[in-house]
């Protein structure tokens, strides 16, 4: 698969083209609505997401409610275009630390830090999310769910404990904070209205699981092809994403080798091999264990700030504080929704790969018969092997 | 650039190709077997490590000591594989929790687990190291440095302070756990020996810095083009690295926006943008700011134990405890120059497509004119733009 | 760059995102428009080409005119989409020999043939044009001109002889065939109108020039950076080419090696290495020569033909003859501006690789200092080498 | 599927990383050095050809004499290595037309032309027809045969009449110029004979076929995926290729729509959709048909003739006569494993995306369950269908 976008902030549009789905998968807008409009929910939005309302249009790749195999296009027009249409809009000459523009000026060779702003805006995750809602819906035809939730917002860490899985996404999904635990959701909740309050932005993590994976996804051949690797790409080219760790990599960093891993046990009543937990975060050498993969993405806050900072303007040469411009007060419940759309994104990909396949029909035939964690499926030969002969003969 | 190795653990010999390079860089073997040899340091590491004392071999694209443009190839010979050759040797069929003993069983419908190992063992960071080692000589030639060190090793964290960047890299490379700071490297000292004789194994935090770096490597143009997506994808590959942050990314998400970001100043003597801070990690919007490059990787404890963990027999379907494979028991010193190779690879190819070319000579001169975060380099025209004209018909 | 397409022949339209534009380039949709007219000129087109009247609008990448160094968007609607909105479209199960329906059927499991026609249409080449447009204009600022003319129409050969290039593009673009040579204009209007006449349709050949290319663009490195074999694959990859040659290969392969290449002259005046031949076409070794880049496409007549052909139907298990599917009778003047996008698509990439950088300014300058076919530009230092030291310890 | 080389005509050794195999595949390393072996063959031959008797080592990808999924490693030492190793080289100063010394000087500046010609040389396809052994094993696996012959050397063109393909293909391996028909290859002999005593060079037409193809491999989706472009790639990608066309695609040019592609008949006994004509050369839009795939290069004479041919010495700026480089006089037939090796190489790699899966056990399965063309396979759902909703509401 390829997936690429292109459009401004506030040109006339977003577009996606994804590209290396299979025929036959049943396809409209409104899946793919359903996802831009989770995306623009969340308390803590600016007023830009009010604006926004997002409808994609399929431009290509679908006939008929169903995918053809061709690459898809979506289009999704900016609504707000239209009020920059042939308006002289004052030069911004005053780069924001921890946003793209002084870079991207220094690259370009820009004489007006828009440029830069307009494509590196987070506004450009509404094509991902786009491309991310079929990549989830063409899972879920192989009942793979890809789900998110916020697991801290500033200094709010929230605590999931044993809750399943599954009831984690869907508590998270019902509240404005998207957090899965009532007593951080409205701790939160208060902490965002304190940032708006005192013209601060809040970073946060959030958590993307996805379930019912089957396992030998991905591959430990050649080391850009590790879904490690891949997961690790997708996630951190995220505008805000930082950081990102599969599992609890940074507090398994600190635990000895014989309590780091995840003990293989056997189901004894199906053959199946079974794992109680689940550190590894769904991947063991760069491949699906079968087990939930469990990504975890360090955002940071929002650059822009009404509080302003200390910055230089480039046309006068003088310090002085930033501007601002319209922006969210924390984006980490919205961003939950762009986090499982890459997600979503490597993991289809990866089971493309293993099923290879131009057409739906072959595809769901062929899942059914992949070797999966269970006796049955992995006969030993229980021989001594020479594995290099002598002599080099090979 | 291309980097794609070959080999197994136990095999004839590793093989790395790298691609893209100019011609005109002077190189020799001996710049390689200098990171080989760095890799091959360390207390932690177990008795294979003596045996590797491994020796590159340059096959193509040098000639005359300089390259010429042309794939470069590099072998490393297995010094342990003669004992391999023509030995029928005992079937593994008992995974390792931790390791992608089951996972590449189940992709692949393996009857023994070794040749899964053979291949997912860490071994292959050699060839990396290799072509990390060209990487790193490349940077050089422009004045870019590449330097790392252990940050944590098990529950020890070092505490660099405000001790200044190229003086940790140094302190470090004088010490066997790789740890700039003196009353940590002594803590680390001991709880690495204590994990060999309690039979476990440690993993750890490393921290890569680029120093030197020019502003404007990178793009935010297309999501797979940033350099956080790239550098997450280059340090994540690497076998027991399961998180990895750029600067403080998992701190900043937890503190408010007017705190998490990089004020931008004026050093009015030369008109220099510089930057007190680096929380951003030497980037932003997937672009260099021309601030150090921070890589910080969490890397799992080594999943082979003396202590055995729980598994199952899949040749007679018993729970059974894991057996030993010869691993080492603390491989964070040893990975520095891993994690190190990867950066390197990264920043490299960024670059090399900033800069274009085909020989040294037309690189260094193009670097000299690069635009650098400086007022001189940003002329801002300071007038309206009209950026969408009225009608669409741009 | 990468350039990727989506959309089909009736659906609402046509999208392309061209990546790896530098910023700074001026654009707007007029020069992409010029080549969408171009491509829609020419007598033995179809009723098909009179509705098109394609009209691109540019959705990202371009702000206040010029390039950003973002991918660009271009649309082109379908303008007689809006007849199949909502229609209810009879099946097609007849597949037409020499199209794309029988062979998409089966790989896609399509239960009426109609979404692989629309995909493999040629309808998708006005994409490629648009793209090609940018990258022509991209080319002029360097003084690079692409163009091409029609060399046969079915049994017509068309006699250059020894047309100055230029002129052979000038002449071309005044007719409707696309002929450069008076003579043969005639002939082939006459031959097309007959084969309109005759119910049939015809193939042809096609020479597409790029002048005043730089010497050293593209690779020998590797296979697959070779420009033969990128060009090769751009221009075999148009809907009906099923033939390539650079220069006049298949002619050479007929010649003895002493009259088969072109002699290195010096031009004492100013020291340049020229050419009085071009055999080559302009390649040796996969890299440019300086001189003109001549490729030339052998065209299949179009499948659809008003006279109908033997097939089956597919519903009923019947020999049938083909229907009727709107389309050219004969598409090769049309053809040209198709050939030329192609073959400026990898030109450009390969200029871009030479030249890195990310804005015109930063190019334009760079491109000045490129060494050329000059004895100046080629000291050799007379001395014998030693390439490969004694002992192995390279 | 990846393919890279390196390594240079007289350095240590070639290398060949292949990536992408499945794993299961017996393997070793007489099926290399067969094809190995098959490219040193032929009169015509320079003295080179005598020393080579090149002998592949596998250095990783394979266990216990099958694959397992890793990257394949592929060494092939240059046994005349030694001989340069120490030894100072004189300089060579005077480019030869038609070989790529003077346009690798351009783009790299070397100031001695034998790094352009150490890389450039064909030397290198030995490497690649190692590769390619190992992809025609793997489609030998599924029935299917990859194997080519001479049509033409210099102005001796072959007449294959209506010989079976597989005839073909046996009776040119019987003989020292790899020619089908027992009367051209008595006349290309003697003519081959006759450019060794006139000191000049052969060029030659090779046609490759691929035989018990399945249909539906390729794809139509984007222009890059394409078969056509693909082969056209990896076959102009050979050193001396300079042309292409799949089946008569120039002569087809030449011939009206009626006449130019391969009806459709049903075979009533099995319900085969059949093809009596093979014009297309397998191919319709860009997707196997499952007919004969027929690839045909156009090989340029080799440039380097005992004939001097006129040059310039760029250290002394004098035009001299070029001087001679040991080479071959007429390298087609030897060329023939080269391009069979290009066309395994595609077609390997568009069966494991049509196929996915991990192991030959997985493959061999699948490949039994492909739709192929029959009509049994194709059931057509004979209702109108509305493909786009009123409303653009898709």
């Amino acid at each position: 698969m390829r997936m690429i976008t292109s459009g401004e902030s506030h040109g006339p549009a977003l577009v996606t083209i994804l590209e290396g789905l299979p025929a036959g998968l049943a396809l409209d807008q409104g899946i793919i609505n359903h996802e831009l409009a989770r995306r623009q929910r969340g308390i803590g939005a600016g007023p830009r997401m009010r604006i926004e309302q997002d409808e994609a249009r399929i431009l290509g790749g679908v006939m008929g409610g169903v995918t053809t195999g061709a690459p898809l296009a979506i289009l999704i027009p900016n609504r707000d275009h239209k009020k920059w249409q042939g308006k002289a809009v004052e030069p911004l000459t005053v780069p924001r630390p921890g946003h793209a523009d002084l870079a991207t000026a220094i690259k370009y060779g820009y004489r007006d830090l828009r440029p830069g702003l307009e494509r590196a805006s987070a506004r450009e995750t509404a094509a991902r999310v786009a491309a991310g809602a079929v990549c989830k819906h063409l899972l879920s035809q192989f009942g793979m769910i890809v789900g998110g939730y916020v697991t801290a917002v500033g200094e709010i860490s929230v605590n999931v404990g044993e809750m399943p899985y599954s009831e984690r996404i869907a508590r998270a999904e019902a509240n404005a904070v998207r957090c899965p635990d009532p007593v951080s959701e409205n701790a939160i909740d208060a902490l965002i209205r304190q940032a708006i309050t005192g013209k601060d932005t809040l970073g946060g993590i959030i958590e993307v699981l996805a379930l019912e994976v089957p396992a030998g996804l991905g591959s430990n051949s050649q080391w850009d092809q590790r879904l490690d690797a891949r997961l690790g790409a997708a996630v951190l080219s995220i505008q805000s994403v930082k950081g990102i760790e599969l599992g609890s990599a940074f507090e398994n960093a600190h635990i000895p080798g014989t309590h780091a891993h995840d003990p293989i046990r056997l189901e004894s009543a199906n053959g199946e091999l079974i794992r109680p937990t689940d550190r590894s975060g769904g991947l063991e050498g760069g491949i699906t264990t079968g087990q939930p993969l469990i990504v975890r993405a360090a955002l940071k806050p929002i650059a822009t700030t009404l509080t302003p900072q200390n910055s230089v303007d480039l046309a006068t040469g003088l310090e002085v504080p930033t501007g601002y411009e319209r922006s969210d007060f924390c984006h980490v419940p919205r961003a939950v929704p762009v986090v499982e759309a890459m997600v979503a994104l490597v993991l289809a990909e990866a089971l493309l790969e293993k099923l290879g396949g131009d057409s739906m029909a072959d595809l769901l035939l062929r899942y059914k018969t992949l070797r999966r964690a269970r006796l049955s499926d992995l006969p030993m030969d229980g021989t001594p092997h020479v594995f290099w002969p002598a002599g080099g003969s090979q």
